[in-house]
């Protein structure tokens, strides 16, 4: 992106967004009645900075850190996750998903990686919500904006969670705020990978870095602008459609079901609250 | 009820009712490409009617129904099941949830039947998108409008789907339509359950008949009838408060996470399309 002195920038003000944040959780987590928050920690940047948040907001007292490691996983994953929850000093659960796993692809040997990376998400997600009734702790989500838009996500395993502290800032904000909140340099810096599957990186997977992505998301969502306006600013044309393709065809993850519309009131559609609504 | 005669009805022009709903998926599942659906059959009247509904909509060539029984399931809830199947010719896979369940619940012998239901109805979710994966089929959901607004179901678990046929309907309007399409009449007869553990039924646990529970709701929901009115109609007073309160408590089982908002347009917020948007 040879005109990229003329971009606009992404770049966040660290110390706004973590005080909003910190105040969202704790407001969100204490009005629903409770005071405990489970965060899903896979020793990566998203996760981590989640940690650190939660545990500024409610104590690290109220935290659950839960680490779910697979066979497959990478070694350093859990070493990380549990460095952060070390460093917090709040409550470390860690439980291996390898028996239920391989229960179950027993039964279906030839199941390729897809396949395989989409039920351990799904098995981390119903084990968070078996926490958070053992715990009485509401689910904090780990998805980041980037992630959220590309459909880089298994629907209904990790973008599912109660509430989303960081599904608004893309991934090279997280590493911004990351740094200001004490995240370890050794996890702000590794590779970023989903680690579903071995030798796994999210910027191989992808094609594109996430710098590269995060500016175009940035340029064409948050600031609106054109195919044409996009390619003026400098942006790749393949690179352009390759993504808007993929914000597209992934809408479905960011929905609910449809509901077949029967009757004068139907959920979602005529009976729509705010998810709060009777608190 | 003593003055039940006067209340407005809540029945269905079945014929009418019928044709829109097999147009919906129809329509739905063609439109993304899709040829196929997936419907995770259980033996009760919900999943039966949707299986019955999809195979006239996408042809039984089309349906991949899968019965995901567990070691304390009621045998008939898969008797029930794999007659359906046959009636319908369509394809029917059964997937024991024994092997992954109990390995999961070694590590947590104490786990109440709470967590332990809402374990295996999130095991059956991440088993029928695996079938989604396996087969290119979409997930057909089969939560009905009683236990959506009552939020008897489980979140990411029976909750979750693609598209849902039957989320419009009543309880007591799918016995209804359950009968015009055909579903044999021992599955419309038995006492609904969510057969989580043994002897469970739904309206032991709820408390209230659904004929009771979804005249309440019509007149609440559909008719926007205030507490006052209700009143009047003849609802009885407590039935009243406790049926409002456990809508608004599970109001949150029926919206996406709620995300932090930090920039200009947010998911869900600003930023939302229609779910097929791209298509």
């Amino acid at each position: 992106m040879e005109k990229g002195a003329s971009m606009s920038r992404s770049t966040i003000n660290t110390s706004l967004v973590r005080t909003m944040l910190v105040q969202f959780l704790r407001e969100e987590v204490h009005k629903v009645g409770f005071s405990k928050g489970i965060v899903g920690v896979s020793g990566g940047v998203d996760s981590s900075l989640v940690a650190y948040l939660t545990a500024e907001a409610l104590g690290p007292q109220n935290v659950i850190a839960v680490n779910l490691p697979y066979r497959l996983s990478h070694p350093e994953s859990h070493a990380h996750a549990k460095a952060v929850a070390e460093q917090l000093r709040v409550n470390f659960q860690v439980i291996e998903l390898t028996p239920m796993i391989d229960a179950y692809f027993e039964r279906f040997p030839d199941a390729d990686e897809i396949r395989r990376g989409n039920k351990l998400s799904r098995e981390r997600m119903s084990i968070l919500y078996d926490m958070s009734a053992a715990y009485s702790g509401l689910v904090i989500g780990t998805s980041n904006k980037t992630e959220l838009l590309l459909g880089y996500g298994t629907l209904y395993g990790d973008m599912a969670s109660a509430i989303n502290p960081i599904g608004d800032l893309y991934k090279t904000q997280i590493w911004q705020l990351a740094e200001a909140v004490g995240v370890p340099r050794m996890i702000i810096e590794k590779a970023p990978s989903a680690d579903l599957w071995v030798g796994q990186t999210d910027e191989a997977e992808l094609g594109y870095s996430y710098t590269q992505i995060d500016q175009l998301l940035y340029h064409m969502i948050d600031l609106r602008l054109t195919e044409e306006e996009l390619f003026h600013v400098g942006f790749d044309l393949t690179f352009i459609r390759a993504i808007r393709a993929r914000v597209q065809k992934s809408h479905f993850k960011r929905r609910l079901p449809v509901i077949a519309k029967i009757s004068d009131r139907t959920i979602d559609r005529d009976f729509r609250y705010a998810r709060d609504w009777g608190y």
